[in-house]
């Protein structure tokens, strides 16, 4: 599982070996269930989390009182629910396995431990902050800008696992609509 | 104008009178009318803008056809439509001077110059990135989450001037309600 990480982390920045050994060693593993939580709207968020087989949702309560997914983070991917993780408030977010996973966790203390001490980490967190905003965005956006059938179509084109490996459940709560809205549109489109 | 761009850095990072001074050449100065546009939904953002005096907004169109603001830049703060600063692709977003505002700017290739030779820069970026990340997704989840009463007790609790400051149309703009919500709503609170 380590290899896998230190792939990701070879892929984004440039590290000695020895700076990606210590790196490496701030990670602990995780075996989830599917549904298990990993952390409740209210609770702080103090890890982040690098998934290495499964899928983890971060989800919210929409004013109507229907879940609303943020993200689904496949194999290779980090998740968090960031804006805990960076000001150590209540998080607004809950943090799911939505498969059977295995995932590898670094603290929050331990993570700002390696800002300090490797250089080439903050580089690394900036990369992380970058993707994530963009990627959070583009998603609340889209709940605000467009309507059914445009995001759907853009899931489609963009993240077309999302449909063909989660229950219409979950692919209806990315979009923020009802299932059977999702149905209509899978039978048009 | 630059002695007070100097103090919020400095304020951020600890940087040598040297640095800062380069960092400093590398921003340029801009008077704007009010109403002026800065950037239009299609175009790429190319700079980052530090208000001295004055007011940006930066807005989105909603599925609805409606304008909502996402942020309101005054003294002594950074804005850009950061997802197209950082991808580089069209923005979302347009730009707009609300007061006769002076700004300073600096061009996306200057700043990631400056990532690139100041390391105390990646960190200054890190920070300004964190902060983007939480008003950003605080923001859209605001307009997902909360009602119009909500919105509006948040508002006067966390950013009263805005209230005070700005008409009611850019008010409104901001919660994503109406004028005549609005008006209810000041009426009542």
């Amino acid at each position: 599982m380590k290899e896998q990480l230190a792939d990701y982390i070879q892929n984004k920045i440039t590290v000695s070996a020895e700076e990606l050994e210590i790196v490496l060693s701030y990670f602990k593993q995780l075996k989830l269930k599917k549904n298990e939580l990993l952390l409740l709207q209210g609770q702080i968020s103090q890890q982040t989390f690098f998934v290495c087989t499964g899928c983890l949702r971060i989800y919210f309560n929409t004013e109507s009182g229907q879940e609303a997914t943020r993200y689904f983070a496949f194999e290779n991917q980090f998740a968090t629910a960031l804006v805990s993780f960076i000001t150590s408030e209540a998080s607004e977010e809950f943090i799911q396995a939505v498969e059977t996973s295995e995932i590898l966790y670094i603290s929050h203390s331990d993570f700002h431990f390696l800002l300090e001490t490797i250089p080439a980490w903050e580089k690394f967190y900036r990369l992380y902050l970058e993707k994530a905003y963009v990627n959070n965005t583009n998603r609340l956006m889209s709940f605000l800008t467009q309507d059914a059938a445009e995001k759907y179509k853009q899931l489609l084109a963009e993240n077309p696992d999302i449909v063909k490996r989660l229950p219409n459940k979950l692919v209806a709560s990315y979009l923020n609509i009802s299932q059977e809205t999702l149905s209509r549109l899978k039978s048009k489109i």
